[in-house]
């Protein structure tokens, strides 16, 4: 039935998911996916092809997900941009590690054609509010998509050095607020027109130096 | 003699750093390591334990390294320091990988005692920074001290996404410069009092908007 069909696939994807994000491309098998979904490997086979074509359809559909996810906030807000982004990887682990996996392994990345149009067209609209005047045309737009994703990412990436540094762990629901906060600050302060950063109309009334 | 012996060890750390660097801890064995040297096994486990003490060893040593390249600059000129660490990351990519696995892995932190120690040490020295006026005080000093970090790393951690991103490659010099003005500049705006910040002084003249 097709029903059937359909939650077959979707078995294989979530176990596809959950055994790539933890042992990357190379370290999982077919066979790990298809017993942790309860299915005959046969029938992973059938449906998706091959180990490689699967990977690139898990995390081509994280990819999908995340950009369906901050789409709604725009760029109009630079900062909650950044906040969105950073709340999608703290709900979803998973697509940090696919990213890393991607990173450290020797097979090229997946579906890179797509994905560096869904990007150019992310740094164009960087690029578009620029000249606008909504955001500071002296930084390079293409190194500001890139660092927002660095200051969102960064805290799933390397939870272990959060940890370290912050003193504080993952369940911490306060932190991850104020970790939040920060980066939505941090966002407006690389992006923003000089007269409109944060803090700036302070400087409108001549102050003392501290020392 | 004892000069063979410092010899072997340092074959040994050498061809650990290579194979944990490429594998991880839990994707490379003891032989990889031993056969890359051309030192016999039980060497190895004579001079360093085992392999968990001897990645423990490489891990603290690349960032002990890591620490004194980056310390000469202080936090004086933030914008420097991180692109100290920028350097440090793009000159020895194994770092950024050895730290990748260490959060994927389920493996507990290399060294995390003496670790967190240096690391709320530069916490410490950034906050003494604000009290001074030298940083912003508004800015949280350890999510500035691991910020920092994500924009001198990320472009190491996701070369992909970077290529993708800014459509340069990885042996770009330019490119590479450009990146690294980028991160000076993001980690001035991002700690720098609102007065001394890049640009704040345009606001002093009076300026037409826009639209």
């Amino acid at each position: 039935m097709a029903w059937d069909t359909e939650r077959t696939r979707r078995q294989l994807r979530d176990a596809a998911l959950a055994e790539f994000a933890a042992h990357g491309l190379e370290g999982t098998t077919v066979g790990a996916i298809a017993a942790r979904a309860g299915v005959n490997k046969e029938r992973l086979y059938s449906y998706f092809g091959d180990k490689r074509a699967l990977w690139d359809l898990v995390l081509s559909t994280e990819l999908e997900r995340l950009a369906a996810a901050v789409e709604l906030t725009g760029v109009g807000d630079i900062g909650e941009f950044a906040g969105a982004t950073f709340d999608y990887h703290a709900n979803h682990p998973q697509l940090s590690r696919l990213l890393q996996w991607e990173g450290l392994q020797d097979a090229p990345p997946a579906e890179a054609p797509s994905r560096t149009v869904h990007y150019r067209e992310k740094v164009a609209r960087i690029a578009a509010a620029q000249r606008a005047g909504v955001l500071d045309r002296d930084v390079d737009p293409a190194h500001l998509v890139f660092a927002l994703i660095a200051l969102a990412a960064w805290w799933q990436t390397v939870p272990q050095l959060a940890e370290m540094i912050t003193g504080a762990g993952p369940d911490d629901q306060q932190e991850r607020a104020a970790r939040r906060a920060f980066v939505v600050e941090a966002a407006r302060r690389i992006a923003s027109p000089s007269r409109t950063r944060p803090g700036t109309p302070r400087s409108i009334e001549p102050k003392l130096p501290h020392g």
